[in-house]
């Protein structure tokens, strides 16, 4: 019996986490939108369907900031590097009066846009570099046990979007593999990706260090060293990675920016039938409206007909827990 | 009844492609080898076990190159290259008169221990780029069908190690996932991975090239261009890939030469208890006997008492289908 009690706590615990039923896309607001993804995935997965496709080809990739969590007012990744910059002020006084670090301690936003690839690079070994692996995926996941959004207050790690985990359980749940491929670190997203999204560290592609292995006292460890591996996992780049770690074209394609154009190009071009899912800002109530750096995949989403979802009208909520005013 | 008899047939057709019985060890002879592997598959999947290792982390890698297959007289990469220069040759009348050309069409195998890097990256690039990711596939699946070992007239796709493949489908019986971890190039190896060891792509990872994706005429292609990515899947390189692509570390690695120690190491420094297997050529009667580019990690598995494979001794058949005199 008590068993039975802990198992029940349990399931509701989970429940509460991520609010997925699997199989139900409870969050999608009826309409054509959630009917493709239904009928699609309906199409491709009952067997002697003449759209089958096998489950070792079903891989569905999906991009990560804009598309799974949000990315304003700044990426997660890069309120990270602030952060990091900040804890370490203190062992650096140089920084006060140093590029991008003064920036950064001055909480000068408008600076990221206008920094140079030089300064990007300093702010990446400041922040990301110098430490072995094991120590950076520590010091990120303390990070996301207390880092905050600021205007919700919300933990950032909860800043994912609530329609978006249950698409990807419903596609799990049809024997789909889902990958993420980001733009964002590879190792900085694996440090969350299991928690956040199900999704095992096998199955996050990004961008990477090439990283120098050693043995320390008897233990493995890896150097997070400045040396980036080719190509950085943009545009055509998300393509090139996918097939040289999966090896398969996807079926299924999820972005939000000109970054992902490619990886959506990629898919539409797979034999079997695709599903193109380009998510839309449009929703400055409760997320964001922005359609800078997404005009291009906007414009191609119209032509090929790719399935432009709206977040203020596809979403009937967007964060986890969070109901919508009437929802 | 009809249908029974095919699925029968299809069994048996299936029994013979591969002679394996699932969870069996057929072709390992009883002895302390044999023992170990089971004992530790026992001991880390059985659950309460003190030792037990959840699924996910069940991580097998495995070299390929003279340790899933025989890599004498020469590596099988190095053969399809040779093959492929005689039947690019008419089309290159100076070839006769350009190392390493001439020397490949002249059959001396002597050159190949001699080949600068220059010679070998023009080997390379002649024989396996400039072409479309589908059509080096299709050039090498081609390759494999009537590509034959020179001394025993079989097809060099069947010169699998039997115990190998036995090992293979045991470990994935037990949840374990297994991995190619090959300094041979990914794409080469992956046209016949599924074929001959039941490994899909994304389970395969080996020395690559940066492609270049593009689309041609409503298809997306991959070019295959000189450009290496960074590291190569030999020595540390090996530790380097597997923790930036799959992400955790191995609880089994199996290897042959001295390019397969780190990574054995590697599993040698998990956290989890490990089993590292080095199979180790001695047996000139049925394959080859040889220890050159070995020494190292022969070294180190006696110091380490990690496992050798006595090729001659723990094996009661090498290749499919090839039963020993006597066995």
């Amino acid at each position: 019996m008590k068993r039975c009690f802990s198992a029940l706590l349990l399931g509701l615990l989970l429940l509460r986490s991520n609010m997925i039923l699997a199989g139900d896309l409870d969050s999608w607001n009826k309409g054509p939108n959630r009917q493709a993804i239904l009928d699609y995935v309906k199409k491709v997965t009952v067997k002697g369907s003449p759209s089958f496709i096998p489950i070792e080809d079903r891989i569905a990739v999906f991009d990560n900031d804009g598309t799974l969590w949000t990315e304003k007012p700044i990426p997660i990744q890069a309120r990270f590097a602030v952060d990091r910059v900040k804890a370490l002020a203190p062992k650096h006084p140089e920084w006060k009066t140093q590029q991008p670090f003064q920036a950064v301690l001055q909480n000068d936003a408008s600076y990221f846009n206008r920094m140079t690839e030089t300064e990007s690079v300093k702010l990446l070994a400041a922040t990301h570099l110098g430490m072995t692996e094991d120590e950076f995926v520590t010091i990120v996941g303390d990070w996301f046990k207390t880092a905050r959004d600021p205007h919700s207050g919300e933990l950032l790690v909860h800043r994912v979007y609530q329609p978006l985990l249950e698409l990807l359980s419903f596609l799990r749940g049809h024997d789909f593999k889902t990958y993420i491929v980001t733009g964002g670190g590879t190792e900085f997203v694996r440090a969350v990706a299991e928690s956040a999204y199900g999704i095992p560290p096998e199955q996050v592609i990004g961008s990477s260090i090439i990283m120098k292995w050693e043995i320390r006292d008897g233990k493995s460890v890896f150097l997070r060293e400045l040396k980036i591996a080719e190509p950085l996992n943009i545009d055509a780049g998300k393509p090139v990675n996918i097939q040289r770690i999966i090896g398969r074209a996807p079926v299924i394609a999820v972005g939000n920016s000109d970054g992902d154009l490619q990886m959506l190009q990629y898919a539409s071009t797979n034999s079997y039938p695709s599903l193109n899912l380009l998510v839309h800002h449009d929703d400055a109530a409760r997320e964001a409206a922005y359609d800078e750096g997404a005009e291009k995949i906007l414009k191609e989403a119209k032509e090929k007909k790719w399935r432009v979802i709206s977040m203020k009208n596809d979403f009937s909520r967007i964060y986890p827990g969070a109901i919508r005013p009437g929802g």
